[in-house]
């Protein structure tokens, strides 16, 4: 089995080395390829996402990814800036299936800006479509107006665009991640104003025949981005499409107020898949010893679970992850009063220790 | 000064009829002349936007609408729908400039899902542009997929687009609005993944050349998404593009946990705007009497102050909206223990009593 290492950029290299040493740790072995990529790509070898870095990519069973970006690199053209590598990736690996648990772990209940009654508890699935909609779309660009009242002037354009097989294969992943959990799915659209997701909320519905122990209801995007705020434990699995999932699946982590803690799964159609913690790059306290590694090691927990067939494992990670928790252990992202605060790799050996 | 009463569907009569209420009881009189829309414009005359309704609206000073839509139209052809109504008003009155307050008034702090040092004393504004984007970009439907993987399927399509004049004249609107509070704006785009906000971001970075007392930042969908459940009260004015200041401004008000308390504003290049609560239809609560009339009748203030040019009478509507809550008086949406409950009606009186 081997495992392709991208660690990337600000806090990336540090939280990616927890990861890794927590799977050294584990009985077996695999074989850890490291590679440059964002920012780091670019200094390497010009390139977010250099040749030799996609073919590991490829080639690997899996991707640890840690996080890009760094502000340094924002006046580079945009085919060169770091998150380039990320769209590169989805796109040429195609996964097409983001899994973004979250959950709200009921020691950090008070990391909330929600009331607690409102978040503790807090277990939701939400399934973002990842390698269609307006992010591939084409046409795209500048161009002049071709008519109406700004006729002439310069104009920004996109596409967003779904077809039938790219809604039936994520609304497929949705449906079964729902029958392993509370068997409840909300689809997010805006039916009543797009076209194409009109065209996708008929298509997950056609879906749901297959699946009827599955309970599906339909929920337009301002509605459930409401929702979230208002009761969002009302919620099991949530499926949505690229650009809609974007917004919703970070608001839902941050009502957790601990995105330090949540990982993340990007699927290709045979479980192959890139994971990586849902926060970014953090280049203001990068190289401080102070990020928390554990959304990063919790992604190598999803990674050993989905794309490696190795469940046991990832539940000895996570369990790891939670007698940490458990033992008052806090970086300072999620400190209060009356923890233990450590830092990034005194964390690291704690899962280490706790997996014993 | 004539006024265009539209008071749609659910509980849109009752709550309108309150604002009417108030606006009779100022010393000057107003025209009103009320017209049906939405689901009301469909049975009165086959179509939620009735060319009678549409030419009242074209000819008033200003609308006051009150809410659309209903289960019982669920199953109509998208173009006879309700809410049709409210896209045919925006685009057909050129109403460009969507402001959307959002205000938790200290009395109902409780009311929200957020901890009280999170939200309380929260004030801001979002400008979400409203007749461009995604919503009315053409061309947009159901095709036969023209390329890649999934090409030959049929596929739904919608194109986003902002042309130069249109960023130029909300972002003119966003900076004088931030120049009469605390001087800072904040731009919402991806412009990390789109060409259409690439290209808003630029054009709105180059008005901000003749704003130079206002601050402006950048930030994306995603972060925004965020930063509104971590921190909201580090904003002060927002502005945004249609799609991305629909679930903003929705995820905003939501915040306050007292969204029937807040009016919206939707105004063209000469100030003349349609003035709706930033709730919905309620058709589950219509006709019991005890929808909250606050959002409509401090629409209607927001009318006086913005169309007809009224500040005064608009700071005295305020004002008693505030004495009320200060009195007590709750309608069951935002209804504690210790204060006392009130239907429609009595809280329409309530505010008209104030008034003295
Ligand atoms: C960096 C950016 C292109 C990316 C996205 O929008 O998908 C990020 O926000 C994410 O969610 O992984
Ligand atoms: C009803 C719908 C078309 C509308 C919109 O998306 O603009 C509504 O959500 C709103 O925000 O006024």
């Amino acid at each position: 089995m081997k495992i392709a290492i991208l660690p990337g950029d600000g806090i990336g290299p540090e939280i990616v080395a927890q990861a890794v040493k927590v799977l050294n740790a584990l009985d077996e072995r695999f074989e850890l390829e490291t590679a440059p990529v964002g920012g780091a790509g670019y200094e390497a070898a010009g390139h977010p996402l250099p040749e030799a870095t996609l073919a590991l990519a490829k080639a690997a069973d899996a991707v640890l990814f840690g996080a890009v970006g760094d502000w340094k690199y924002d006046t580079l053209d945009r085919p060169l800036r770091p998150e380039q590598a990320i769209l590169g990736l989805r796109k040429n690996l195609g996964l097409f299936a983001n899994l973004r648990p979250a959950i709200l772990y009921p020691e950090l209940a008070g990391a909330s800006t929600l009331k607690p009654e409102v978040v503790s508890g807090l277990d939701i699935l939400i399934i973002r479509e990842l390698t269609g909609d307006i992010y591939f779309g084409q046409p795209r660009g500048v161009r002049e107006c071709p008519d109406g009242p700004f006729k002439g002037q310069r104009e920004g354009f996109d596409t967003m665009r779904y077809a039938e097989g790219e809604i039936r294969r994520i609304a497929h992943v949705a449906f079964q991640a729902a029958q392993k959990r509370g068997k409840r799915l909300t689809s997010v659209d805006k039916a009543n104003v797009l076209e194409t997701f009109q065209f996708w909320k008929d298509i997950v519905t056609d879906v749901h025949k297959e699946y009827p122990d599955v309970a599906l209801d339909h929920m337009y995007v301002d509605n459930a981005a409401m929702q979230l705020v208002r009761a969002p434990k009302k919620f099991d699995v949530i499926v949505t499409g690229n650009m809609f999932g974007d917004i919703l699946s970070d608001a839902a982590a941050m009502l957790t107020g601990s995105i330090g803690m949540l990982p993340s799964a990007s699927l290709d159609a045979n479980n192959k898949g890139l994971y990586e913690p849902s926060h970014g790059s953090a280049p203001d306290i990068a190289g401080k010893g102070i990020a928390n590694p554990l959304a990063t090691i919790l992604s190598a927990a999803m990674m050993l679970r989905y794309s490696l067939g190795r469940a046991e494992q990832a539940d000895r990670i996570e369990n790891a992850v939670k007698a940490v928790l458990a033992q008052g252990l806090r970086t300072p992202d999620i400190f209060e009063e009356g923890t233990t605060k450590v830092g990034t790799e005194q964390m690291g050996d704690a899962v280490v220790a706790a997996l014993a």
